[in-house]
């Protein structure tokens, strides 16, 4: 027998885009659970500091750092964390690269911060698009504030919607219409629709069951829920 | 001759969404002349609360009324505001309710605020999906606040992005990958060339003159415009 090992697989990356961090308590309250198996943290450029505000050290940092002064990537670099640096005029955004650096390391999951909100909304809609990147088919990679919880399904498939009653759960085709759509535990159930990309039919259904489920026999789905504060657990 | 007179075309309708309202002299100075012509405003639901705070009064509110008290109703109404109330469980958002009632004037531009911020990123999406309505073809829609200006560009055809050089300028496509693209005016100018759904490379282009423009040969693409404060007119 060889003494090769064998690395272990990371369980969980979490990767802080350069938006708007969420406030850490209010991210715990309302996804317990939602750091679990961390095993890498990358930061996109000025995602660092939401890093820090997390409480989170990140492993490595990547972007073009034109978010980070001088004297804070060189703090970043005494204090060991890696700092990958881009050009500026590159072809793919800071977020973009620091959710490859995270994929290249065969994470089973992915948690994004940092990447809904902020003043930049051409940034948001193009971090959606992040959760369709060939490399993160496969794993569970998740867009994160301490309200809203993005994730997307390929058909076929089916995603646990699980959590609490009251909570919002948006449905929107992705990419193209979306067929043969079932839902368990909402108030609207869908059972075996189409929906069609565009219309806002699948905005605000309802969780209304602890265990809820939507599975898609065609198409992608864009997974949204909402945390509704006050709902009790 | 007949005596019968026809309606001129209203010219520019605004809608006034639920969601985050700008402030009214941000809002018109990053986009003076952003409500020219305007002959209608339409608020959806809680919107009509927004209308007042922007100085501008409704001539119709549409929606399920879950956010304005009943008082609040009452005082539209009072005032000879038409409402125009649709049951919570229906297959539409208030705002393409909204939409929906403003494009049936057969309007040459609609204006729609209140789309893009909120605690709802899964209205903002939604909402950017408005802009592909079937009865939005041809006209002018925008949805706009005091930092973004986002419109839907479909091929074949031309959109003028004239406007303050070093605004950002990002090109996405939408619904699908575009090509055949084509800039005038940006910073990192396109030469009929292909934007595929998904990556960011479209993202953070600049205006660099006051004239710019872009121009598609196929597909659709999303164009959002983020004003950049502190650059001189």
């Amino acid at each position: 027998m060889s003494g090769r090992s064998i690395a272990p697989r990371l369980a969980r990356a979490v990767v802080i885009a350069d938006g708007d961090v969420p406030a850490r308590p209010a991210l715990d309250a309302a996804w317990p659970g939602w750091s679990e198996g961390r095993g890498l943290v990358v930061a996109a450029d000025g995602g660092a500091l939401g890093a820090t505000r997390l409480g989170l050290r990140p492993d490595l940092v990547v972007g073009d750092l034109d978010s980070l002064a001088p004297s804070e990537v060189e703090r970043l670099r005494h204090e060991g964390i890696e700092v990958e640096t881009w050009p500026a005029a590159k072809d793919a955004s800071d977020a973009e690269l620091a959710l490859r650096a995270a994929l290249a390391r065969d994470p089973v999951a992915v948690t994004i911060l940092g990447a809904l909100g902020g003043s930049r909304f051409d940034h948001a809609l193009a971090n959606v698009w992040l959760l369709a990147l060939p490399e993160a088919a496969g794993r569970e990679v998740v867009l994160l504030d301490e309200r809203t919880r993005v994730r997307l399904l390929t058909a076929p498939g089916r995603l646990d919607l699980s959590g609490r009653p009251g909570d919002l759960v948006t449905l929107l085709a992705f990419g193209g219409d979306a067929d043969g759509v079932t839902t368990e535990g909402l108030a609207y159930p869908l059972r075996d629709e189409p929906l069609a990309a565009g219309p806002s039919r699948g905005l605000s259904n309802v969780r209304i069951d602890r265990r809820a489920s939507v599975a898609v026999r065609a198409g992608r789905l864009l997974v949204i829920e909402i945390h509704e504060e006050g709902v009790l657990p």
